[in-house]
């Protein structure tokens, strides 16, 4: 018999069991053996958020099938056919003589393991930001099970109630949510001064800001972290402006790659960490490939491919997949991420795919952008909810670069389709011209992401000058004399307003007849909810010889400062 | 002054009131006039089925903007800055006169009207089945404000109570749950053999009936209706295998394009009907425009491009845009449609994009098929809901030719990146490749569309051998000595079943020891919950020897025939 290809898989998380599970089912008689340092294989990560809110009852359900088995070494010995080594630490690679050499963490025995394949998937960890009480009690990272069910088990047993989280990343988004709903009192720190500053443009950010406030979660932004103190245990997080009483705090300022192995072996790494691969996962050596949140992804972009570091468990599967099949001989190369991320902050999908407006300009790029409101499906049905849309694209190419959506409407599908549509390199014409499915359940006859499409089109063709929020409100602070031009119907303007006295309001029925009040020396900013009035009113005013009039994009949906209400 | 473009539009629901909008827009100069032969323009004919659900309470929000601004011929002309005549039917076209005939539907007087660019959007009218009986009262075609207004007033007024819904297509699917859901009683006659026999294959439309037939709805299916009877109104419906009393019928058996106008001035139209039209919607007469539901549409296709009829109102915003575009000089050219739609059925999103199974058949392409289930996101979380996919793939280009979504999932947002993908015509290794948004209220890690690619990819590279499932109970009926093999756990085997004595089971994890049980001379179809195990027991007995294994593609949860179930 011939001898059998022998494969180590390093890493037991996602990447290194999609792999193994999968060259399994393709090459029968391979020898496959999958080692992990932790006692635990296989587990949902992204899950854990969801488990400290209490959505489910049991951490372990993470490490299950979807039918309650639970993927231990001897279930993948027994249905998927491959060996599992856990507490078990890969030392070090010898890529000339195609051994690993192993530390079994319970017995302290090392050995030599051979290999005619070797995969690295030994995921990320969490930045341990060196400030002083880092390694008090009561500090958590939300990484692995265990975290979050001592987290779970301290706040129930301590009575913890006063939680800072240190970063406003998606974990700490998605754990100030499940914080809340478990009755605590939560303050999110961030030295940059918006959420989430690596997914969102400021603009974006300050409506996710305005909805966790209004959940009752309390912002530090533009606030460094310089030491928690307490006695034995957290008490108060120190930043450069203020002490924050606190009986717990939870850690996520980013992930690291864990790409020690490969750099010691010599393998291409990026600068800034991850081990670099090619279109099927290989390293500099073609007999070693890596994948998950060890490596850095292409971008794939028809105008931009920067290598980019997002840890996301998609990707890691992605790249088992793309393992195994080329171990088999199956081509089918993996050609890189978008960026896309999608995050539940309370009642708001946040969203973004491909190029924020700053990576944008970062790249010296030139681009045009459009914010969008409006409902996800028709007014009329009860279910119906308000959406932001942000889009970046080229002004040469007019394709798409990216897109951002905050709200409490469906964004995730419009997300996904963004995220398709910068894939197969989109123009905008095209995006408005996609046969999405149209039932009112789940859309107005045009959908958002074609209408702001149609917005951004619409400027760039010189016919709609929309003007983003940020840009209006420094206009509104510098010039005295700018009119704000509400064209809402009397009983919006009843209920809500911008509360500013150079408002004029003219709803956009009576503009026509009423066009004389207006000057045509000054600078107008029209606007409605969600401004297609206000578009229509610069259109009405242009026709009649206006020539400084712009709408603010988005309206006051997407207004992201102070609006007076009547209640 | 130079005189003023003047251009006319026939017809006021949906493309008509937005072509004439965007080119106010755009040509805030043009002398534009919308003409109407109802009363009431521009209103959501989509929504009637969720007015008559009762899920908004006044009929004339359909009429309104999203701010509940009537959109009445006063608001188009103060807002838009067009003039609208309602109750004013065009009679015909002399384009060689460039001027249109039409008459005031209340004082009867004619006159002609000039026009320098005429846009046809006249819109559909539902079919009407040459039977006995059509016109006696409470029947009705839910297509105008009216219809729905008169027909939620008899049946509160009248106590009606017993529905026959003749015709199953996508109105009388959301028809039967907007009946239903009043406390009718509900029949659903169909003369072909399946629910939906325009929009799914018979394996999806099985599933559907199922859901349908568990909340209360009965169908007669396979037979048509040859009269309807009763003294002066409804009382029962006659179908060619029997009589169902009945209190009222609503008829849905189709829509057939208005395009009388044209024809009778030359235009080219389509032999089954409907205005043929470019790009840009221009007819045959290049100053003649047309579009909605009166054209029919491109098919737009990497493989295939037939003229295709699909009344919807997404498209006919799209076709109004393309329209004002092109006489304002914007050239932005509408390429056609991939003949996605998506209904609402109770708790199931039903969804199809592109080509079905049987319509590739048609055009005798080279198919390859798979049927995937699955939950929507994670099973830990609590919202977690099944989806059933079927994709159907150009064997020659491993392109993605359509796709087909049921289920209690969110089947919306997977649809509409297939119709994306098709539209930017990918391949099935892409749509696998696609960053789309991942965290756990979303989507599994890999997301069920990416899922189903995968199986079928694996299906063309040979190495999971599916079997649809009509295809199996084929084989069922027909081979005595077949195995069906389920490979579930205990648990699951305990709760629900196949109810078939040659049912051997042995949960997967068991197999690699039970092998010798399984004889290797007679077919097995192998299956589980969902049949990601049923693949994996088939790549188990490939590797041991068993060449006539298959796997039953979807598992139970798509399984369109009985299961047995525990309770």
């Amino acid at each position: 018999m011939a001898s059998r290809l022998r494969v180590l898989v390093i890493g037991g998380v996602a990447c290194g069991p999609k792999t193994a599970s999968r060259l399994k089912r393709l090459l029968p008689d391979a020898d496959v053996t999958m080692i992990e340092k932790g006692a635990i294989v296989s587990y949902g990560a992204c899950g854990l958020p969801y488990y400290v809110e209490g959505l489910f009852p049991d951490v372990n359900m993470l490490t299950e099938t979807p039918v309650g088995v639970s993927r231990t070494p001897i279930f993948f010995e027994k249905a998927k056919g491959f060996r599992v080594l856990t507490r078990t630490e890969a030392l070090r690679i010898d890529s000339r003589g195609k051994t690993i050499r192993v530390r079994d963490l319970d017995t302290h025995g090392e050995n030599d393991m051979p290999y005619d394949k070797l995969v690295i998937a030994t995921g990320g960890s969490p930045l341990r930001p060196p400030i002083d009480g880092i390694d008090l009690n009561n500090v958590w990272y939300v990484r692995e099970l265990q975290d979050a069910a001592s987290l779970v088990e301290s706040i129930e047993k301590l009575g913890l109630r006063k939680a800072v989280l240190i970063g406003a990343g998606y974990i700490n988004m998605e754990m100030a949510e499940a914080l809340v709903k478990k009755g605590l009192d939560v303050t999110v720190v961030e030295m940059f001064d918006q959420i989430m500053p690596q997914f969102l443009d400021p603009d974006m950010a300050m409506l996710v800001q305005k909805h966790l406030q209004a959940k009752g979660v309390r912002l530090a932004l533009g606030e460094a972290v310089t030491a928690i103190t307490g006695n034995g245990k957290v008490e108060s997080i120190k930043t450069d402006k203020q002490a924050i009483p606190a009986d717990l705090a939870i850690v996520a300022v980013g992930v690291r790659p864990n790409d020690r192995l490969a750099r010691d072996a010599g393998l291409l790494c990026a600068p800034k960490g991850g081990i670099v691969i090619n279109s099927y996962c290989q390293t500099s050596d073609p007999h070693i490939y890596a994948g998950g949140d060890c490596v850095v992804n292409h971008y794939v972009h028809p105008i931009t491919g920067a290598p980019l570091y997002v840890p996301l468990g998609s990707t890691a599967n992605k790249h088992g997949r793309t393992i195994a099949n080329h171990i088999a001989g199956l081509t089918s190369p993996f050609c890189g991420i978008t960026g896309t991320g999608v995050c539940k902050v309370f009642d708001f999908t946040v969203g973004r795919t491909g190029m924020s407006e700053r990576l944008a300009q970062e790249l010296n790029l030139d681009v045009e952008t459009a914010v969008w409101s409006g409902p996800d499906m028709p007014h009329y049905l009860p279910g119906s909810k308000p959406l932001i849309i942000k889009m970046v694209a080229s002004k040469r190419y007019r394709k798409l670069l990216g897109v951002q959506i905050v709200g409490m409407g469906d964004g995730s599908k419009r997300l996904d389709v963004a995220a398709s549509a910068i894939f197969f390199g989109a123009t905008l014409d095209q995006i408005g011209a996609i046969d999405l499915g149209y039932a009112p359940p789940y859309s107005p006859p045009i959908d958002p992401l074609a209408t702001t499409a149609h917005v951004l089109l619409n400027k760039m063709n010189g016919i709609a000058k929309g003007i983003p929020p940020l840009a209006a409100k420094q206009i509104m602070d510098q010039q005295k004399d700018v009119i704000l031009l509400d064209v809402r119907t009397p009983k919006e303007y009843d209920e809500m307003r911008l509360p500013d006295d150079r408002v004029v309001h003219i709803p956009l029925g009576a503009l026509r007849e009423r066009i004389q009040d207006l000057p045509k020396d000054r600078d107008i900013l029209a606007f409605c909810k969600v401004s297609m009035r206000g578009y229509e009113a610069q259109r009405i005013l242009n026709a009649a010889g206006f020539e400084r009039v712009w709408f603010i994009e988005g309206g006051l949906v997407a207004w992201p400062f102070n609006v007076w209400t009547k209640n």
